[in-house]
């Protein structure tokens, strides 16, 4: 799994059915890489999260017919930015 | 997922029996490195979308037997292309 | 799915039982990385091919069992060599 | 797979049903980068692991359902640091 | 597939369930950068070998309850590394 900065929404206006209802957000790797997750836990513009990826991606979604390769797993409670940027 | 924009449409004489049908766009990450996306949502040249990797790619083509690793699954409203290019 | 000229075919002494039977090809990508992909279509040196990974390879290979993770699904009509390898 | 040491455990205030209960590790590679492993062997801070990705890591993880993409799968006996820092 | 050269053996004290009786192998790439590779086909330090990744790794294993996300599929005859590391 990854650890990813949330940095704001994603608006798409056509979307894939699946994705259709769900929250999208653009998050940010340690190098400034941006990535899109999909959000089922809620978490906020600037805040430290870890990702899970490929299939796993899916179960963590809630369902495995959601078509995503990137989901928020979880809120870490404290991060160093600082160290983390490197 | 990640964060492409279309190039071009993607020609091949001999293809996949379960591609064959089926839209194929060229499509370059920030870095200007390309890939080939499968497009069941009608996406053009110049446009910034989302696409879906892994097994997710096979749902989101609307049927897990085509063989696509990576399918476009929206397009963005709006993208800024400079801050994204870095 | 990636963009990748053939360079060669691939010959091994030993292979897994799944492969044992099927034409392997040494393929490139843009910056001269070398993978080595299956070819059910019949690729030749020098072709410009679409390569599908992950789990959609071993349905493109025709039968899942086929212990694959990157496959050709397509030969390319035309391709500018020069402006890709940048 | 690949070789991993182990930094430090991971605590996340919200998480995903399915990773709960789990430990998890901040685990990086030879290059200082940090990725986030499943531990159902575990290994503490220091330890060099083996760690499982894709569909493995969830079987890895005792459970398919268990949202994981990166598993240790094993403690390394010994292994010298310093020529896997290059 | 990619190419690998196989280093040595690769020993754990503490290993998952579905690991315990199995070859690991450590195998370098082109750039020297190191991953675990497991091997039911008997390579020896040295051999220049194809790995499969991803799920094709698991059914490469000869029982894709065995959590390998590298399996060695086949010893190249003849391989030019000088020309390979570049």
């Amino acid at each position: 799994m990854q650890i990813h900065r949330v940095v704001r929404d994603m608006v798409t206006s056509k979307r894939n059915f699946w994705l259709a209802a769900k929250s999208l957000r653009v998050v940010e790797d340690c190098t400034g890489n941006l990535e899109v997750a999909l959000d089922p836990i809620g978490a906020k513009p600037g805040d430290f999260v870890v990702t899970i990826g490929v299939s796993a991606a899916r179960i963590a979604a809630g369902n495995p017919k959601i078509t995503t390769d990137l989901t928020i797993g979880g809120i870490i409670d404290h991060w160093d930015e600082e160290s983390w940027r490197g």
